[in-house]
């Protein structure tokens, strides 16, 4: 195998560790960066820079945000009595392409899975009943996880613990097959499944 | 569709001008950054700012190159009566890859496509032939372009002018790759594979 120049075996380096992307795809993405113009790398490696400086964490939803609540949180056109846990933020663009659900939303940052030490300890289920008991306005919460072992794991746990809060407790309807993973859904089946959603 | 805060878009935006990359992926991409630790994102950034900085084509062959005249062209241990004409950089990786070839490389930077606005002129064709010309113990020149409409049209056109120069010129076999059916093979493949047949 030939050896690249040092600048672009980094970089391939680098995007290799982006999801999904292998060594091939990787090198395909550093040509295709050698053929901008240096201003426009100027500005990608800027707006990298600045991801690392202006995000941030809402403290109220554990979304990512650039102004301390977000804007989601600070909407006062959205729905409060409904609150749609989902295992990460990503999962939030993909329920608002659906524009069937105006409540609002809380990260859980993850699914239980003690096997690569996701433990119900390093998730916000703490934070979720905390948040809970400082809404009363809350009336229902939607458990929005991808139907896989580890997202069902987690909404019987999350059920078990937030029936107890007293408040209604819900789940996406079985639209989706089993072992499909929510960021690929469509937004029609998604729609369906959100407005068929069922006690647990 | 929910707007995300403009650091997360405008880097959405960068990624899909990524080969191959729509905006679903690319917003993957920005999501997988996001758990990496700043001092990280501030080494890509780096890494990306230096692409800019650090990477030049070699004047001989047209290569990406961090030093002058690149690696290869440097190789005494390189056959320099053998010179491989390619598409793009990237493709003599993909050549290297076999650990067949031990001659040169020049990279011809497109092919002839003119709907698209690359003509014979913009390609490096008369670098090319000025190459050959400064170097006569070249005498052997391989046409490795991918065998579609460009690339056939683009080594008709070479072929033409190389032949001029006096010296061999070759391309690539066409033939059937490893673990292809017969049954699928198109007629121009199978017959030049029939005329290119050799003894086992």
């Amino acid at each position: 195998m030939r050896r690249f120049p040092p600048a672009i075996q980094t970089l391939v380096n680098a995007f290799c560790r982006f999801p999904g992307v292998g060594p091939k795809t990787a090198l395909r993405y550093v040509y295709g960066l050698l053929t901008w113009t240096p201003a426009e790398l100027e500005m990608l490696a800027r707006q990298i820079h600045e991801l690392a400086n202006k995000i941030t964490v809402c403290p109220s939803c554990y979304t990512y945000t650039e102004s301390g609540v977000c804007e989601l949180c600070q909407d006062s056109r959205r729905d409060s009595s409904l609150l749609c846990v989902v295992e990460v933020a990503r999962d939030i663009a993909t329920m608002e392409t659906t524009s069937a659900f105006l409540g609002r939303y809380f990260v859980l940052g993850g699914t239980i899975n003690p096997m690569e030490g996701y433990t119900p300890d390093v998730l916000h289920i703490r934070e979720l009943l905390k948040h809970i008991g400082a809404h009363p306005e809350i009336n229902e919460i939607i458990l929005a996880f991808s139907p896989d072992v580890h997202g069902e794991t987690t909404m019987h746990y999350l059920s078990k613990h937030l029936k107890a809060t007293g408040r209604k407790v819900t789940r996406l309807a079985r639209g989706l097959p089993t072992g499909a993973a929510l960021e690929f859904a469509d937004e029609l089946t998604l729609a369906d499944a959100l407005r068929g959603r069922r006690e647990t």
